[in-house]
């Protein structure tokens, strides 16, 4: 379903190529100063226009129009429009008898018997991921200013070493192809004890969000993956205060599903964009053959670089929501 | 919260010393045949008894309480309740003034102000996955004979060679120490077209559920992390006849969110158990100084050899649930 | 909160003086033919204009904004928003401090702190409906043509004779008061079986959304408060051929919160509209003295006249939500 | 489905002739003292064995069986079983050939395709109630001492002279025959601002569990059907002091779906007992003919008397759920 969430609650819709996309946000206190400006710095991180992001270019302006009252949240639902602009329709035409590759344009028309709106990947675009990033300021100012998040891209196409990426995509650029990479959230600042037994654990929801993001193929909290090849006793965080600070942090700040304090650790694994110019080989089912196929249209070199803040945005609600529970 | 699922709903309840630990399931469609047998293969699976697992043996014998009437489930909720008997609670004594390192002992007080069961972890305990792997016996009846699932355990302590396995436990066992592992699990006959956008993508609904299970720290989909270091060229899966199977399957079986009817592969990675005998530091809360703990008790060395199983069950659990949605 | 509903979900949003009021329907099924168009049958029945209704007249023109494509639902969410249009803002200025008799005026501020928006009741206004009239025409389309609503207000002001209710609307406008109605639907078509043990029959889901409407303050099926009345031989239905139609419906056509393929008819009291201009006392928090109060603004005498479709869409969301779980 | 509530969610099972009844708590604080002692109160008012109530007699015991340490609720689900005792399921043997008319012999064998359980009504008896009443003691606890619930039945078979009850009800008995009554709840104490806006009104919450309760068929708050009949002026409660006292209570504690702080007000019609062992009409499955049901097994004349707890247990769960959000 396109609703998420327990005490704060948002609701999506909209299509790539369709009017507007939005969010409703139901659960915000009130009381918390907001405005359209609060959103530019979050919408700026997730726009195009940069090397290794598509040419689509959208102004992405938010209109709040609703849930606030001489500029404070009302306790009414918050939402947030977003007006489409810059589409190219007519990019998208033969793709529902030549579907693309790890792309959903053949689920889609299964699944919904072919009435989906197939332009731009319609409700399956990243373009929705824009009221995940809107919801995601909102949960930022529920938690406080003394939680912070600090975001990093840390591998892209396999390289962690920052100094080559201009060239790992220009490269992948010039081939007409495109590249994956794994983005890192930290959280400091955040009191013990978020987080519900059994189902809803902080890693639960948090996860729940982040697969939700198009193109996030793995996640992992703490030592994650590496975990699974430590022993205990070099896994185990040993606490040394009063306050559950512990000596080191491989649990990535959540022990039995639930907040300890510390720094909370996130990696979330991102595909590499499906729609590539190169040629690649799918089938028609028009005549029920395989045959080449070169996507037209505007896409992401390098998905990872605008899903950094999305990654973000999904932590913040996960936690925004077990805060507002707690 | 202790309730998850949307058309298969799991409720579940218990403490690892209390009573009984239970589920009940609602919704689960009238006419299946079902008898506590049913449950045995799955419970043994979960079972300790074997090297690697605790000395502490229950006979976990599945009691159906409600939902049944000559044979078949009614359409009433399904509730199975297990009781608990070889319980030692006197080993748990001194663990709210020293909490386990990496273990809720201390997020679980902080959160209910001392009032959480702290014997055997309580509601925190692994006990508590009874109810899943139940509810995962269920969950497959209602996915039908069709939907095959296999589930491996692939690595051990960082080692992906099964014969070096029996000596890595043994070694680790006498150092009193414990180790982790990874759980891969393959469902192969899964219909294209389960998944919903955007929350409730398949991705979403399984991490969601397997980052419940206590030791889980990390879950990948298809190539998963190793996607993030691949090019697109590499990574995309060719549909190749008009039931949309795919040439590779780097996507694990979903695109979008969605199933595209390719064997649904998932890689779990499960962290060493908390609970070691061989001593560690801990902070005392009683003296405030950092202290020696050895810890009493029972417990696993290695509890990815029991885990496989309800990572199975939680997998098996999202699909059923979307299914019943389609 | 401002979402409701399992398959068929809808979440609300706006405020009476805001930009829009809006809603988003999640689980339309796809392929579903729609336009703007067909909505306007019952936007005519809730709208104002008429004998015993607000001066306030607004165009309320929907706009699907998203989840449609070529005329065709598209298994996306269905978003449909109004403009407001027709507001006198300065006639609410002074109801903060002196809260109308029995409006949400006063539990408002007291809730949201002071914060929600009172221009014509902020988010507790009756054109908040508007949503629920839309979903309302979605839901029918859903449960089909063979199903049918008639929905009747037999009662204003405790008259059931028609012929004097223009009269007895004109005294009480002249009068500057208010008054109520009872309001009537019945279905007819719809299968048995639908409805679900324990929480969700058809009863607690219609009576959950027909409570949210503003001014309901009862509801009853059947036979209702009337049923207390009987003895269980005038009351039984007695069943009289093998698709479970019975001799009399003192039931409503719901038995253990199940259709039994009768009838359904519901029955709902709608109080007078609070706002009255006629003289009233209230309390002045600023002073801290009880003073007369004459209220401003465009009311409705008689709002059980657009309450009746209201109602009726209120019927057929519970009525679809349950059909799409069958 | 059998699970409802936000903040204070109770999930239910069992069958009337099952193992045993049980309810499963979530979102209970940590921290309330609770015994099994504390629900004997109001398991004796729902209790069997007075005049016009059935002759089938249960000990009602409950047994908690998680959630409780020392004595104390632990913050995880509370849950309570209650073991069938005296059953007679032989009584019940021809109910599938020949429904009962008004009960839901029919239409859950048409909802589960014949595999529902039919003794006793299954999942579709009033035992069921017992969780209701269970954690209504519970919810009382939450809302705290200084909220009062009285509850009283005001009518029984349309009578509301006290004294001519009992002759009622033993003419009534003797003519093998069942009859209705009305229950009103009233609470004192609670305090301003519960509820939500707009679906989660108090009434919403109320009356979807009232409606939830077998044999209820009508619901109002207030005034109820009554504010129908009257003027705005009439019907407006004035606000008398900056608690919000109001002069007159038409609302019944609620205004706009939130409660003012005011005594809160509901009225509950309860149908006759739809068994009766008077002869009556139904449908013969089997052969295809109307013939005679004399209804065997033992059934309550006035279910009216038990019910009153229910409801209020009803309106208990439905303000603490409330009161858990706030």
């Amino acid at each position: 379903m396109n609703s998420w969430g327990d005490r704060f609650r948002l609701t999506i819709w909209g299509e790539s190529h369709g009017a507007q996309v939005g969010v409703s946000i139901d659960g915000v206190p009130a009381g918390i100063e907001l405005s359209e400006a609060d959103f530019s710095a979050d919408l700026d991180r997730r726009r195009a226009g940069t090397l290794g992001t598509t040419p689509r270019k959208e102004s992405d302006t938010p209109h709040i129009v609703s849930g606030i009252y001489n500029g404070f949240t009302t306790g009414a639902p918050l939402t947030i429009v977003f007006h489409n602009e810059n589409t190219r329709s007519a990019d998208y035409r033969n793709l529902t008898s030549h579907p693309r590759p790890s792309h959903a344009d053949w689920v889609a028309g299964k699944k919904f018997s072919g009435y989906n709106d197939p332009r731009g990947g319609g409700h399956f675009s990243g373009r929705i991921t824009l009221g995940m990033v809107t919801a995601g300021v909102v949960a930022k100012k529920i938690l406080g200013d003394f939680v912070r998040f600090s975001t990093d891209i840390t591998e892209i196409g396999g390289c962690n070493d920052k100094s080559q990426w201009t060239t790992i995509i220009e490269q992948t650029q010039q081939a007409q192809d495109s590249i994956g990479g794994i983005v890192e959230c930290r959280v400091t600042g955040i009191e013990a004890g978020l987080g519900e037994p059994f189902f809803d654990s902080v890693e639960s929801l948090a996860a729940h969000l982040l697969f939700s993001v198009p193109a996030v193929k793995g996640v992992e909290f703490g030592a994650g993956f590496a975990a699974a090849r430590m022993k205990g006793s070099e896994h185990n965080d040993a606490i040394i205060n009063d306050e559950g600070k512990t000596l080191s942090n491989h649990a990535g700040g959540i022990v039995g599903g639930i907040t300890n304090g510390n720094e909370i650790v996130a990696r979330i694994a991102i595909k590499p964009t499906a729609s590539i110019a190169k040629a690649q080989q799918t089938f028609n089912f028009e005549n029920g053959k395989i045959e080449e196929l070169s996507i037209k249209g505007r896409h992401d070199v390098c998905i990872t670089l605008r899903a950094a803040v999305v990654a973000e945005a999904a932590l913040a609600i996960a936690l925004a929501d077990l805060k507002l529970r707690a």
